[in-house]
Order: C-alpha cells, then sequence, then structure tokens
C-alpha cells in the first residue's frame, strides 16, 4: 500500500464539493491521500494535534480548504513547516473574496499557497501537490507530464456551436 | 486595586498604534485592564492558553486586534465564551478590508464583535467593553453616560474655519 | 415568567427571515427576548422610544438587522447605552456590502458590534448576546459551553459523498 | 436682508473643508444660507428638532455632509420632506465608499440625492440646490445659467505643459 | 389637464421595468410625466433636443435611468439646468456599480441627484420628484406628506411567520 | 473568396457562447473572419505561432477573448503589431473582475483595446474591428454607417408595457 | 507637413499630465497628431462638432482621456465612427475606477478601446493609435517593430541594487 | 559551491524592491538562488526558454513576482511542472488587486501558488520555497524549523510605547 503524503483537509462537510476537484486529480496522478474535516473554530484541537503531528506522520503536503473568515488554512501552516496549500471556498455574500483574503493575506513566516477561488483552485490544489512530491519521484513525474501533455492535446482548433 | 476584567490582545506590536485608543477609552471611563501581544500564528500556544484560561483569570471581555489575514480574534472566540470584540487594523494594499474580512466572516457559532477598521474602531471596542461590563457595574453605568453626555455636549452649533 | 433582556429588532418585514436565525439560538439556549420592526426611516419615534426607554426596561443586549442603507444599528446605539449588536441584511445589488459599511462604520462614541453579513451573522448575534449575559448567569454559562461542546462534537472526521 | 432657504448641515467639524465648497458655490450664486454641525450620533436630538422645523422656517433645501457609517442625511430625509442632497465625504480606510453607501442606498420612501464623494460633490450640491431655488426665482436662474456659461467659456482649446 | 412638469427619460426599453417604479410613485402622487427613450449613444442628438428644450418645455425635474456606461443623467445635466435625478440600473455583471460611478462621479459643475441602484432607487426618484415640486404646491405636498405618513403607519409591530 | 483580416480567439470552447457576439457583428458587416481557441496556458506554442505568422497571414485585428486569469490578449499582443481588441469573459465567483484585470492592465508597451464584460463587449469587439478594416475599405465603412443608423432608428420614442 | 490622423483630447487641463505619454510615443514614432480639450460636460457642442466633422477632417484614430464619470471617450464614439481609444485617468477617492466604468462599460454598439488606468494606459494608446495606423503605412510599421524591438532590448538579464 | 535550485524571476527591475525580500529569506535559510528579469510581454522567448529548460537546469522552485497584468507567473506555470510561486506586486491605481487576480485565478491545469500582495508575500515566497526543498534536505528542514522557532520567541509578551 503506498503510503499517504498528501492530507486533504476542510473546514466542514459543506467544503466537500469544491474539495472532492483535489481529491479527483490526485486519484487521476496515482497519489494516496487521506480527507478529513479539521474546523479551526469548532475543532481547534483536532487542528492542533494535524498540525503537530504532520511531519512525523510522513506528510509533505497539506491541502486545505475553507470558506468565509478561512483561519484553517493559515492557523495550519502556523502549526507545521509542511507546505500547505489554501483554496478559498466561494461564499453567498461575499462570492469567496473573503475566504480569499482570509487565506491569502498571510504575514511573513507564515505562507499558504493561494489557489483561485472555488473547484478549479482546489482542482490546482491537486495538481501543486503532484508538482511538489514529483520533485522526489520520477514516475510521479512522468505522469505529471503526460496529463499536462493530454490536457493541452485535448483542446480543438476551433470553437464549435453546440 | 482593581480586578482586570478586560484583555486587549493584538497580534504584533505594530498593532499597538491602533490598539492603545481601546486602552486610553478604558483609563478614561476608569475600567482596568491588561495588553498582551498574542500572535495567533507566531505564538499559537500563547492564544490557547490565554483562551483557555480566560474565564477563570475572571477575564469578561476580550478585544483583538489586528491585521491581514486577521486570525486572532476568531481564533480566540473559539477558545472561550468571553464576548470577543475585533478591531481590524488598516493594512497597507488593501486597507484592512483584509483584516475586516477575516474577523467579521465567521461561522455560525463563533461570534466576533467587529468593530469599524482602525483607530475609531478601537475606541469603540474600548467603549462596548465598558458597555458590557456596564451591565453590571452601576458606577461605571454612570460614568459611560457620562463620557457620552460630555461627547454630545463638545458639538459645536456651527463649524468654523480654521 | 423570564425577564425579557434581549430585544430583537429588525427594519422591515422582510429582515424576519433572516433575524430569526438570532431568535432561534436564544430559544435554544433559553433566553427570552422580543421581536420588534423598528424602521430607522419610517418610524424614527419609534426607534427613539426604544432607545430611550432600554435601560429601564431591562434590555440588557439589542440585536439589530437592517439592510442597504442600514441605519437602525447605529442610531440605537446613540439613543442608548445597552450594548448593540448589528447584523447585516444581504441586499440584492450590492451582496450586504452596504449594509455591512452603514452598520460596521460607525464614529468614535457609538460602538455597534457587527456580525457576519446574513443568517450566520444573525445566529452569531444570537450566540454573542447568550455570551454576554452568561458574564451574570452561571446556569447560561454553562449551557452555552454545552451547546459549543455540541457543535464541536457534531463535526465527523471524514467529509462524505451525499 | 434674504431669507435662508438652504441648511448646509454636516456630521461634524472635520467635514467642513469638505462643505465649504457647497457653501463657495451658494456665495457665488447670491444664495443665503445657514451652515450647522448636527450629528446623527452625538447630537440626535438636534437632527431631530431641525428635521421636524424645517418646513416651517422656511428651509428648501437641505445639504447633509457625512463621512464613514454616514446617517445623518438619511435619517434627515426620514423627517422632513424637504428634499435632503448627501455629501459623502472622504474617509481614510475606505475612501468614502462607506460614506456612499450608507447616503446612497436608502429604501424606498425616503430619497436622499447623492452627490459624487469628496469636495466635486459638496460644489455640485450647492448647484443642485442652486438648480432646485431657481425653479421658482428667475434672477437665480439667470445667474446659475450664467455660472454654468462661464465655466464651459474657462475651458481652453488645447492643454498647455505647465 | 395638469401641465406635465416631470420627465422620465431612460437609455432604452429594458430599463422600464426599473423606471417603471419612477412612474408608479408620480401616479400615486397625482404628478402628471412623460416617459421617453433618449439614449445617450444612440439617439443623442434626441438627448441634445431634449436637454435643449426642457426649460422651454416647462419641466421642472428630470429623472434619468440608465445602466452600464450609463452617460444620460450627466450628458442631460450638461444640456439644462432642470434638475436631474440619476436612477442606476442593475447590471449583470457589475451589479450596477458601473452604473452607479457613472452618474455619480460627475465633475464640478454638473450635479446629478443620484439614487439607490435599482428599483427602489427608481421609487424614490419618483419622491425626490414630488417633494422638489412640492415646494410650490401646497396640495402635493400635503398628498406627500399623507403617501410617508401612510407608509409609516403600515409598518407592523412585530415581524410575522409567513 | 474574401481574405480573412480577422482572428477571433479564445482561450477555450466555453468562451465561444460570449465570443459568438463578435462573429455575429461581423457576419451582419460582411467582413470574414477566422475562430481559432487559442489558450495561453493549454497551448502556448499554438499561441506563439498565431502571433509569430499574423503578420504575415494579413491579420489586421486580433479579437481575443478569455477568463480568469487571462492571460491570452496580453500574450497576444506581446507576440504581434496587430491591433488586439480584448474580451473580459464573464466567471463565476469574481464576475469577470479577474478577467478584466489580467486583460486591461498591461504593462507600457503592450496595449490590448479592452471592451466590455461579457457579450455587449464581444459584439463591440466586433464593430471596432470592423472600424479598424474601415479604416482602409470605404465599402466597409458605408455598411458600418448604415449599422450605426439603423440601431439609431430602431429606439422607439417611448418605453412600452411588456 | 505630415496629416494629423491622430486627435488626443481630453476633458480636462488636468488629464494633460496623464495624457503627455500618449503624445510622447506618437513623437517617439513620428505621427502626427493634435491635442484638444474636450469636456463632455462643460463643452458638449465641442464635443458634438469634432465627432461629426472627424471623418471628413481625416481623424483615423481618437484618443480620449478623462476621470470620474469619464462620459468623453463613450459619447466622441457615438458621434464617429473613427476608432476611439479610451484611457481612464487615476481619480482621488475611487483610483480610476469610475474612470475605467464610466469609460469600459458601453452598451452593445458603440466600442471604446480601453486601456490601462493612469499613464501606462496613456503611452499603450499612443500604442494603440500606431497599431492602427502602422496597418496602411509600412514605414510606421517598421518604426513600431523597432521601437518594440528597442525595448525588449533593453530589459537587463539581472535585477540589481540601487 | 552549492547546486541552484530556486530561480527568482520577476517582470521588470522597479519589482526588485519587492522580490529582494524572497532572497533575503533565502539567504538566512542558506538556500542558493539565481535571480532574473523575465518579462512575459517584453521578452517573452526568455520565458519560453527559462521554462523549457528549468527541469533539466535542476530548478525545484520557481519564485515569480509582477505587478498588475501580472502574466508571468501563469505563463511560466505553463511551461515547466516545477512549481510557481506568485506574488501580486502592489500596483499604484489598484494596489496590486490587479497583480492578485492575474496570478490567483489560474484554469485548471496550472496552478500558481500565489503568495499576499507586496513585501511580506515575497518574504513568505521564500519560505515555501525552503519549505518544499526541505521535504528532501533534513539541514535545511532543522533550520527552516529554528528560523520559526526564532520568529516565534522574538514576540514580547506585551506591546511598548516608542
Amino acid at each position: 500500500m503506498q503510503e499517504i503524503k498528501v492530507g486533504i483537509i476542510m473546514g466542514s462537510q459543506s467544503d466537500w464539493p469544491t474539495m472532492r476537484e483535489a481529491a479527483s486529480i490526485l486519484d487521476e496522478l496515482g497519489v494516496a491521500y487521506e480527507t478529513r474535516i479539521v474546523s479551526a473554530h469548532r475543532t481547534p484541537d483536532r487542528l492542533w494535534t494535524y498540525g503537530k503531528t504532520a511531519v512525523d506522520r510522513g506528510l509533505q503536503v497539506i491541502i486545505a480548504g475553507a470558506g468565509g473568515a478561512a483561519h484553517l488554512p493559515g492557523m495550519m501552516a502556523s502549526k507545521t513547516r509542511v507546505p500547505v496549500i489554501g483554496v478559498p471556498v466561494q461564499t453567498r455574500a461575499l462570492s469567496g473574496v473573503d475566504s480569499l483574503y482570509s487565506i491569502l493575506q498571510m504575514p511573513k513566516g507564515f505562507p499558504v499557497a493561494t489557489m483561485a477561488i472555488g473547484s478549479a483552485g482546489a482542482a490546482n490544489a491537486g495538481l501543486m501537490a503532484a508538482g511538489i512530491l514529483a520533485l522526489q519521484d520520477d514516475a510521479l513525474a512522468e505522469r505529471l507530464d503526460g496529463w499536462r501533455a493530454a490536457l493541452s492535446a485535448s483542446i480543438p482548433e476551433e470553437p464549435r456551436d453546440e
């Protein structure tokens, strides 16, 4: 069985339809991962433990999605040196700009690798995680190159009416 | 000596010129307070301890100021039921709208009483704290009424050239 | 019969679907409240009277929701020292950012404890009110701790497809 | 002595450098006016009285400037049917967008004639007031036409280096 | 037959569902008006003529609604000294903020009395027009007072579930 | 057969419903064009080749539509001196403001003629292209004048209920 | 003497420090131009005449800069089929976003080729004008290619401390 | 001599005062890097070559800073699978929100790890790069842990007047 190097965490069940895109990409690329609900506010101790044990558990990338006052990615980045990728989940009143600013505007010392708002961002979080792991895994690098080549090859020359 | 019921905390030394306004108001109203730097990201354990001990230490209001991805007020609200008043500190690129959204847009369960961006907000945090304490302290209520009456009385009838 | 210490007021009937969330939380926590429509513009005298009598009527917290040029929370804060919690109701063209700025950006002297835009903010207004009352009511403090613990306990470990 | 038909009111002394532009225009056009500080929050009773007596005192236009949670113009519009012109004063963190939304987004029933943010808006408030009065005052109409013609005539054909 | 003193103009047929609210209010208040489509870009000569003849035709208020790069209200204000009330029509991508800025941010010399974005703004344009005409028309002033009193009287004391 | 002087390119098939409006206008005006999908990120070499050969292939205008981090118009402008017209496609979370800023805010040296967000912008891109070609084509200039005259003539005098 | 094919127009003298950048580029590229102040609001008849005579006077591109409710570019586009390039001038309160929306969001029928806010946009307006003229002027095309090549050649390999 | 695994690239010399912060952090952590000016628009071929050779040259992280229509980070991400970290440089009119959206809102397939706007973001780009390299370099991991511990240890307990 493949060792789990990627943790996909999210603030609540309602983030899963977005964050599932990250999981799908990792599935396509054959990267093992775990999924957890870790709420910065409702389960802060779970966040603490997850962060404190991340290195020892062998995690190499943490993908964290959250919406609104999205504190999860940044708080996780303060608890571990494992690279954290943040996904701003789209929100009702502020379209995810609230999520974006809460994730992006981290102070010096605690970077969060922020992705685009919503599903495209979640998919890209999976690809960024794969790109980081590929630095040490030639087979994955090759699969990633293949994925990118297939994406490019799938673009038709001309638009078509539907 | 007066028991300390208000904690003024902030994410960094650079927030003090803003947060000092909260302290000034409490001084004017004769409310004892403590001031602490508690960085959500740089000193998360300090945040944990502060939150966990707040009730037992007799704190009745926590005023928390922060800028950028301002996680301090919300994280504190998740660690204690003591009412948390949040002050968004003005920032360079985004004028404090980043601070505002990070503090304001808390999910159901963990309210932060958000004040205006910057110094006026910090002063109002002091007044809100006093208003809450005044519910149990008639002398303070009277001083607060006096402060408000004096403010109103200070407004001249007509503007003057300067 | 329990004394009413919380007033939930709103600018119009159309704010009720949002503000009902505040009432629900107070119901869950066993806090008595009254609900009133108090329009800053259409019934300014009602606002005046409500504010002027709030202390004498024993109100300890006023939750005020409004949308657009949302003057109700701030005007109420100018009429009484009872703590006012403001809820920005989401609007059509500006998503509630208009409501937010009108409630939040109060000048020094008249704080409004602003909550998140929309329903989550209304629910949090109820929780903030309870947190303030709990400072003088140990039984309520215990119920609030219980509510928070139950919320945390309800979070599953992993997201699930639905 | 000319009867005063225009009231220029503002939330605080700090609004005067902006609102002075309205006064200047009225001076240029020979329209009598009064200037008052009427703070919606600090002197609500003054606001009440000013609004309630406006018609009887013969006011025909009220120009109201305010910044931040700028409640003065809208609250005045709720107290009198005399047309209210609102001037959003520029603010530090939010550049006057907060003032603008608080003045502009009035609910059905209570219009405020909102002008541009800052000094140009204040000057235009004076011109709008003059335009309204000119409907009943042919001499003023002529002066206003002259002012406008002079403005147009002052525009050079070509830009010049300075 | 009543003389027409109010012109309701709009940039296109698609603005009518919004601008109809202005007409409804004037109907309720018994104020005669005309409605015209005057596109600043598609029928600039119509705009020119409308503006140039407004005074002679006896118009006392022009209500102008437009969306996007909403040049109609401001261009009309440059062609006539008759007071122009602008209504920003809500737009698809930018929610009417584009309309708002194009109408509001007029340079010194050419005020547009800007109303809230969308239908409430259109209704308020009708009320503002009535308020201006009422300065010379006591019967209308009375009807306007009555309309306002009825609005206030219609507000129930308490919200009700629906 | 008419020589193709206009290229309509877009970042993906999903931009076609918007960009089709540009094609429709060119059809109406009898201007030949080609349509291509050229993704800045997925097919950068296609972008390179398209840009490098544009002059030699006789293209005189390139219309480029894209959404999100919309790099296509600007990158094309860096590869050819043929005028590039950019169309910001509306997006889900940010309504096309992201597309707009990515297209508009080009540094000195590489202009992109940016159109309004969405379908109206795409139609206008077609008209702008025609206006540029009409500088050398009197027959097209006449057709364009006719198109504009017909648009103006189609505007009814009064709005109608529907 | 070279025939003037480019008109640089602007709403006021205060736009010249920005618009001068367009003139500088045209000077560098040896393109003759005229500069005029044409205020949409203060000199609407000048605008009318300029637009109506543009084709007959041989103008092939009009560069129009304006700030705030920047109606000049769009109104010019409604008066002539000569391509209009719009430059949003930066403003005090709204940083030129008001100028941008007023210029950009033109309705179907009347495109304005919008450039970046401020000086870079003005310079690019000059380059866009040159690119359009170069379609009929091989010598200019060559100079433009040279200008672009020189710009690229001027970029050092590495940043240097200053 | 240490092998260079990090490339710091930027769109122009004017980005260096911001991007220097990334270099400083890497200096502090003992990570070798190169610095290059690679303009997406002015030197697109340099971008192409840099991207195409990145893997073979042994680069493991690319830090790319740019302002305005900031295409460099995203275009680099389309040319190489090496992880790209993007730094939005603050801009004059739009404060770096233009840079942010151009970097952040990448389509599925080409992630850019976006950092906060300005200097803090640049410093964090250096830390994120170090965190990625530390996955394969225990000595660096230790230095990074030390850096973080020192940062935390430097925070005083209380704010001080200055």
